[in-house]
């Protein structure tokens, strides 16, 4: 999958060669030879010849002092207080797909709260043939099932809408994280309470709240509660974080990520959507003739370069560079990725890491050779559906410029030619 | 693939209706009802009535304070100091199959050494066509991949051949983690340094050995070099954690977590194997005869059940039960692992969560009903190659009592009738 280049298969090996990969033979032999003789290959470092930390340092480890820079960001302008907030998941400094629990970013509308297991509870009610409470250890005795999904806030990309204005791809589209999930069937836990009390399953809802005082409610059609959602207890690996809903959340693969409701305590199965605030005032997008589309659960496919980009600037000058991003759907898997250079007149096709994971990240690349001239980047996604990314201008002409939700439409990043970027927009 | 269970439908429904999961009708209901009100559910709770913590609280989050006890452990009694040590990965609390880099079993010989991004140099010489220097920015310039794969230490369960004597999962099996790498392939910079000077590649080696003071230098054919290794530096989409290797480790899928040389400083290709400590005196299997085995890098199949487990004893009497674990073959991927509960008389084929993951880990359920009975569990993985994992009486006929390194038989837990379990040798 790797080690060629598109038309230019020595491009890097000269280019290094050439200058920016020393020649290892130059530098060890030092003044003879043209090149700078480099210290830190002519000479016995600290680290080589001292010892470092036990395993006793670290039962739980953290970043090393040089990262402290990727980290979850607020923006303290976007809300009145930090508590009904949002932060945003480093996505400019991240690879791969999976996101880490501790940079992964959060949305509250109360805060996070502190539930320990044993004083959690899960009710199913309403159109049930039994009503149940779960403990925690009730749910642990239910087949298990494991899934990487993406969860992206419907308002990632928002302040987009009326132009360019947040200058980074965390702040732009940091509202998106990729975590495997441990967890059971939504679809078992209302099994066991049956569901033959509500007689024909296709118009029926489940409502399901939070224990936060937010409380946070929302109808789920029956078809998705019955599909692929998951009462989850784990995030790669580990206990869910508490910012993430410790001990149990809802997974709704693909949908917006304020149905994947946190500290999960109620589901109740009603015929009819409950019409909850964060369904009709919050989370619809309001058109340009005044009325508000609803129900707008599944995520569009999207994508968007992580590096470069403006907290992620090019910092060697011309020639060899990876361009690298991330694109996902909600209707399914990512099938290709495309990448301009001249804000969308022009597109070469990106490689994708590991093609055909449904409803979660996928990584793409572009290793391409750059110039040293502005560059006008933008990547443009497509799923299994056959659809396509729109543009800022697409988008626009069907939604208008009311919506704060549900903006999935082509970033652009002007690379300047001293390597910084910037958040633009082309017509 | 859930919400059946072999031959009893409807096990868990009859059961959590008669007695484990309250029926929420009675305890909301109240004194009318048999069942004792909760208050967890009649009473309103804090949490639902208060704020909880803004999204300024953790820039970057460590798990919530219930889960202080889900953190890697070393033993003082192994080894001299904790400098040249190992800790271990709490698995018996962990589900899923990624491993967060912060509790990530560490094995180093000389400590974890703080090397930053712009002090790290990594040399490619011997036989090639021009020895090369690359700085940390010069790998970024390369196309990259992502997989995931696991790494054991070959010491894992080394202690367990003589008997049965670390009482948990974590301290037996937990020497090994699994994670999403980013990287360059290894092949990619061998070939940027060129490798017509190797001539027949054939029987040519890389020697590779790390930045730290014990250097921990290993030899790889080229077969291998030129295979699947990568020259990583993200793990789970975010930069190594310093104990990982931060900025750069090697990555040797499949093969013994030695190899995975942490802080790469050198890679040498060479026309024969260098020999090395860790490879003559280390890291080879001492047979009943004197002699030893060496070039053992392949890690065999294996599996473990972590819960339940000593460190994750059975709470909730009988009935339904989870069974779960992991199993992971260094040479390929994970086809079947069956289940005993009588210490391998009789056998069930668990269900595999994620199949054909090749040289990571595999989490395998068994969804059953506990009888309330002593069971004396066991677990034995399958791979693609078709090798089946044996028991420690196979494996001690061929290797004897004298090895430490390699001990990929089947695990033994006791669970006695108070759910409490022990790790026990049957014969």
């Amino acid at each position: 999958m790797s080690g060629t280049f598109k038309g230019k298969p020595t491009s890097r090996r000269a280019f290094l060669r050439g200058g920016v990969a020393a020649a290892a033979g130059a530098v060890a032999a030092g003044a003879a030879q043209a090149a700078t003789p480099d210290p830190l290959i002519t000479e016995v470092q600290d680290w080589a010849i001292s010892l470092g930390d036990g395993v006793d340092a670290t039962p739980y480890g953290l970043p090393i002092e040089y990262e402290a820079d990727v980290v979850r960001r607020n923006v303290p302008w976007l809300t009145a207080d930090p508590i009904s907030s949002i932060n945003f998941t480093p996505i400019h400094a991240l690879d791969g797909t999976i996101t880490p629990q501790g940079c992964a970013f959060e949305r509250h509308h109360s805060g996070a709260i502190d539930l320990k297991k044993e004083d959690y509870r899960l009710m199913i009610n309403g159109l049930v043939d039994t009503p149940l409470v779960f403990t925690y250890e009730d749910l642990e005795r239910f087949p298990r099932e494991n899934h990487v999904y993406f969860c992206e806030c419907a308002a990632n990309t928002g302040m987009e809408w009326a132009g360019a204005q947040l200058n980074g791809a965390q702040f732009t589209h940091g509202m998106i994280h990729n975590m495997e999930y441990t967890g059971v069937s939504l679809r078992t836990l209302l099994e066991e309470a049956g569901l033959d009390a509500a007689g024909d399953l296709k118009d029926k809802w489940v409502y399901v709240e939070g224990a936060d005082a937010s409380s946070n409610g929302r109808s789920i059609p029956m078809a998705k509660a019955l599909g692929d959602c998951l009462v989850a207890f784990k995030a790669n690996g580990e206990a869910l974080r508490k910012e993430h809903g410790y001990p149990v959340r809802l997974v709704v693969p693909g949908w917006e990520g304020n149905m994947w409701v946190k500290w999960l305590r109620r589901i109740e199965v009603t015929d009819a959507a409950v019409e909850s605030r964060e369904e009709t005032s919050k989370y619809t997008d309001t058109l340009e003739d005044g009325t508000s589309r609803k129900w707008t659960w599944v995520m569009d496919a999207k994508s968007v370069i992580t590096s470069p980009s403006p907290q992620s600037p090019i910092k060697h000058g011309k020639g060899p560079l990876v361009i690298t991003g991330l694109a996902w759907s909600g209707h399914g898997a990512i099938t290709r990725v495309d990448v301009s250079k001249d804000g969308g007149k022009t597109w070469e096709t990106a490689r994708l890491a590991k093609p055909g994971e449904a409803k979660a990240l996928t990584r793409f690349y572009l290793d391409t050779t750059w110039d040293g001239e502005e560059m006008l980047l933008q990547s443009r996604a497509m799923d299994e559906t056959g659809y396509i990314q729109p543009t800022k201008a697409q988008l626009r002409e069907v939604r208008g410029l009311n919506s704060v939700y549900h903006n999935n439409c082509i970033q652009t990043w002007w690379v300047r030619p001293n390597g910084e970027a910037e958040n633009v927009e082309v017509s």
